[in-house]
């Protein structure tokens, strides 16, 4: 039987992992994708040393195997977006099958590239953009099809869910456990990426579209990082109940769209507020099945090989047809459904305020509260430390439109009692 | 567009979600699928008073629904095995691919089913069999299949994991609690089915196979049930920093394929701990992607349905051409893996030993395991209860094989300060 040629662009961690499982797992993967699968031409501006390539050609020039006529699939591994979109949209234009783990280039020019392959009826597929290993993609556009989905919510950033594991679990703060995690090479040089939330924002951007039919658009999504997160709010989150997670959140509402990611109080006995570590997590609530979660490694070379080399099967099984999924998953164009500006969304929260010991002081909050129609749940007042003048006052509201409760955080600032500025942190109760 | 017809089977509670299902969500699935789907023809022994079937030709003969030529797709949601077989069986022989939700038919009679199906060109599909609306099967046979898969261990059975949650929670005794899941309509009125076993027992043929590569063996499943837990060992099970789950494992080893189920000891802090109530989940760790974990409602009108909808629009996506996709995962024959008899398979255990209480005891019964070559891992002794001349020892043990294990139990039970037989739960790490 004639083999299926892979041509492989990237020789990085997840290039190095896939050329690996196609190898380690050959005839599992023959047995269960009726055809012999290898790789053919490889390419790479240097050689990986973890990886074994002999046998195997390789060239520098990564559009050599682009146009190599031997290639029947493409499968893109470079990371970055501009030379990504290059490689992806010739491999198209030369009627080959793309498979991609690029979640910027997906989130940012996917529509582009899908409307590019339907024209040429090939297909680019994408299962290792979002949370490594774990088949979210395939579960959303296919498993829970027949729902509505009215919400998710999810952990898709390790390197910040490891980060938020190890202030919690080791009393350690944001700054110390980040070096650790770039020393250990988790975290980028720079880690805005993932400590600011634009990489949990390009997954969302791509989830968002197929569970609700709407266009990718990672600009809409408001995202907020989790640097300021102290170890007194993790401290304070536990007491009360909850644990801080960065999650990325989708909703759908009368009002249209919330996509957004930030810190959030999770109730402690949730699962999604027990998943450590650099593990991944996605919630989602359909309106037939109800809750369901899916939960595992969200990285890692052989984790998001496992999703690359799915596809590469997918592609394999439907022989050359296509498979009738759409890109999105929505055949039709969708819904089209407004994203909502963040001042419009609505949460329960968690405010953390710095005030001088004064008597009167919460009775002053109380009544800046209750003028913004605010409802106060819990609150937590403690003694000053030793020597210190100022205590923290611990608040947790109702739910509330962001503009209102925006509006009573700088009026509660501008009170000569209120030192610096408030630390406010999203909550969600996750229970469908 | 010429909608794709729907003929469904059995109205009953998943029937009655299937109908429900496809009018609430008409516009939604349309959209995704790329084709209207109409329900053409319902076939029920009787009515459901809270199924509207309005519009809908409705036969009390269901035979009239598999001859129906206008009927595209077969939905069999019956139950039982010889009915339904006939029905899927006469559906195949016209050329019409079945949807499917029944456990006990793919577990017992699937094979038979699916080689009459690739005879006819036509595909038999059930991923409602197993955990409800959670897409394992999917998961399983596409989102992995890169994988060699390690082993998998599932809570499928939502009665089961039901009663042993209010057991832990609520303090109460098996019977109690199974005396109101039949009140409140979860259980069966012979509730043998889910507490012994044979319904996770079915679920677990077909993960197994599909998970190996290997024939449907419904009769080689080593089944234990739940009905001889008792609270104390709930009790000490917590003490010990454990929580007593009904698992269905299959793992593979070195001398074959483990298939089993029965309760085991789970550490508190893994997440299948901490899957309560109804609620379903599969843990399954392959070579590539680690350890995944799938979580959602297992039984149900909607969830199930949501299942079965999803299959339904898997085929019409497809558009009458063959997915690819094996009914069982493997285009080759798989593998040729005995499955092990429970003798051979290790574990750690759980003991609990009634005994007098007298000098000496535990001596002698850390004697016994020590000649049969069994470490102990902990163990809790405690002080009679007022009045009572009986103590309980509990004993964990390292790995041991289960034979050695059985016949140190004997030796123990044979001990004239042993009271009653032991009580023995297996254990499982669950840490890949």
């Amino acid at each position: 039987m004639k083999p299926i040629n892979i041509g492989i662009c990237g020789l990085g961690t997840v290039g190095s992992g896939t050329v690996a499982l196609l190898q380690k797992n050959r005839e599992e993967i023959q047995k269960r994708s009726g055809h012999p699968i290898a790789i053919t031409h490889i390419g790479a501006r240097r050689d990986n040393p973890d990886c074994d390539v002999s046998g195997i050609r390789v060239s520098r020039d990564i559009f050599e195997v682009v146009r190599d006529p031997n290639v029947d699939i493409l499968v893109e591994l470079l990371g970055g977006i501009d030379t990504a979109k290059d490689v992806v949209l010739e491999a198209i234009s030369l009627g080959k099958h793309v498979v991609t783990a690029n979640k910027a280039l997906i989130a940012i020019h996917g529509q582009e590239l899908f409307d590019a392959a339907e024209a040429k009826g090939v297909r680019v597929v994408y299962e290792g953009s979002v949370a490594g290993g774990i088949p979210i993609i395939k579960v959303l556009r296919e498993g829970l099809a027949a729902n509505r989905i009215l919400w998710l919510a999810g952990i898709i950033n390790g390197t910040g869910n490891y980060i938020l594991t190890e202030m919690r679990q080791g009393g350690r703060t944001f700054a110390d456990v980040l070096a650790e995690a770039q020393a250990l090479g988790y975290a980028e040089a720079d880690p805005a990426f993932d400590v600011e939330g634009t990489d949990a924002a390009h997954k969302l951007t791509i989830l968002a579209s197929i569970a609700f039919g709407i266009p990718l658009q990672f600009d809409k999504i408001y995202t907020e990082g989790i640097s300021h997160i102290t170890q007194a709010d993790v401290s304070f989150a536990e007491e009360l109940g909850y644990r801080i997670k960065h999650l990325a959140i989708a909703r759908r509402s009368e009002e249209g769209i919330e996509l957004r990611v930030h810190p959030t109080l999770v109730p402690k006995k949730r699962l999604l507020a027990n998943v450590n570590g650099v593990l991944n997590a996605v919630l989602v609530e359909g309106d037939a099945v109800g809750p369901t979660l899916y939960y595992g490694p969200g990285a890692g070379s052989l984790a998001t090989a496992s999703a690359v080399v799915a596809d590469i099967m997918d592609l394999v099984r439907a022989d050359n047809r296509h498979s009738g999924v759409p890109h999105l998953g929505y055949a039709d164009s969708g819904y089209g459904l407004d994203i909502m500006p963040i001042e419009a969304v609505s949460t329960s929260n968690y405010l953390r305020i710095t005030a001088l010991d004064k008597v009167g002081v919460m009775a002053q909050v109380a009544l800046v509260m209750s003028r913004h129609k605010i409802n106060i749940e819990a609150i937590i007042q403690k003694e000053p430390a030793d020597g210190e003048e100022c205590v923290p006052l611990i608040l947790l509201t109702h739910q509330i439109r962001e503009a209102e409760i925006n509006n009573a955080i700088a009026e509660l600032e501008a009170m000569p009692e209120v030192v610096g500025s408030i630390t406010r942190i999203r909550m969600e109760q996750l229970d469908g």
